[in-house]
């Protein structure tokens, strides 16, 4: 089915991939009890990057919570980006981000704030539709343009008027889109196992990959 | 496929709808220019109505801007929610909300309210997973367990931490699950055209069909 006029996933390596989420790698022993985070960074730890999990880190307990990470972010990031935040790097699934977490949170935000600037080539702070089509085109995306249309609008920062161009996505929001398109599309290729670009769900199996996308 | 053992879509009439979002009926000349709203509501408007519309439409121009509807609801509706109640009513895409547009959202609104209260049994102001359960199978959606919980923690008004019970749904997040549920569910039986319970897609129709709902 993937010839080269069907539109699909990506079969091809690219130049430009979207940052991954890590696994956090501890730089120290983080042995509940063993560190006391109220003393100081932890050995070799980036001290700017300390200074912001500190300003975070409201009630100095060392952890972040998700309030305490929500009232940093929730200017910046809708509701439905942190709580995708939360989920990829609250790694242990304490429900709240340790510095060794938070350490893995914040590369991925600078990463995607690099592809970000990257892609917004008129430098508006905002992705456009043409700007959000060549991003997924480069991270090897082969969409219709009439998905591209409807990711344009779902994503955008505002509802989309019936008159001048959709407004554009704001960061967050753009970040939460790609994870969506990735996240899908991974999901459609574990399904489609004889590669042949169709598959077949039953109604449970179809209605929890939908709502599995950020 | 759909024996009593297995989960799928509505397959009975159920005694609690989800409010229809009904296409709004003018109750006066709509045509443009014919009605001057600055002098006064139209004949046989609900004063009530009249005044928060009046309210909303900050710059008293007659109709409601997207703007000037996110600044009403954004305390209380996320972006999503009022890019999707933007997109029921905003009937003649306009871009702005008219006075017989916004009577037809604000019944939308005060409908679901109703169910809401209904099924907030705990009168907690918030929907948990008992009540989410509760209210989709009133609507007819027999949904496995699993799929509750993705649900449940997908709309919830605050990440889920690893302890204690998921946070609850809020009220704006609550209207958009079921909305969501509602549209994929709708989709899926429209692939299901010969009724067994499984759809073959290929991948631009999934990643349409996911992406679209709210």
């Amino acid at each position: 089915m993937f010839n080269n006029s069907s539109y699909g996933p990506a079969r091809h390596h690219s130049t430009y991939r979207p940052p991954p989420a890590q696994a956090p790698v501890p730089p120290y022993n983080s042995r509940p009890g063993f560190y006391q985070p109220q003393q100081g960074p932890p050995p070799g730890a980036d001290p700017q990057l300390w200074q912001w999990f500190s300003n975070v880190d409201a009630d100095r307990s060392g952890s972040i919570t998700v309030t305490e990470l929500q009232s940093a972010l929730v200017n910046d990031f809708d509701l439905d980006t942190v709580k995708m935040l939360m989920s990829i790097f609250d790694t242990d699934r304490s429900g709240t981000i340790n510095f060794t977490e938070f350490a893995g949170l914040w590369k991925y935000i600078s990463d995607w704030q690099n592809v970000f600037r990257h892609f917004d080539r008129d430098r508006s702070g905002s992705i456009e539709g043409r700007e959000l089509a060549e991003a997924l085109r480069s991270f090897g995306y082969n969409l219709s343009p009439g998905l591209l249309t409807l990711i344009e609008q779902k994503y955008a920062s505002e509802p989309t008027s019936g008159y001048g161009p959709p407004p554009g996505i704001s960061f967050d929001r753009f970040v939460r889109a790609c994870v969506a398109v990735k996240t899908l599309t991974e999901s459609f290729q574990r399904f489609d196992t004889d590669g042949d670009g169709w598959i077949q769900m039953n109604y449970d199996q179809f209605m929890n990959t939908a709502l599995s996308a950020p």
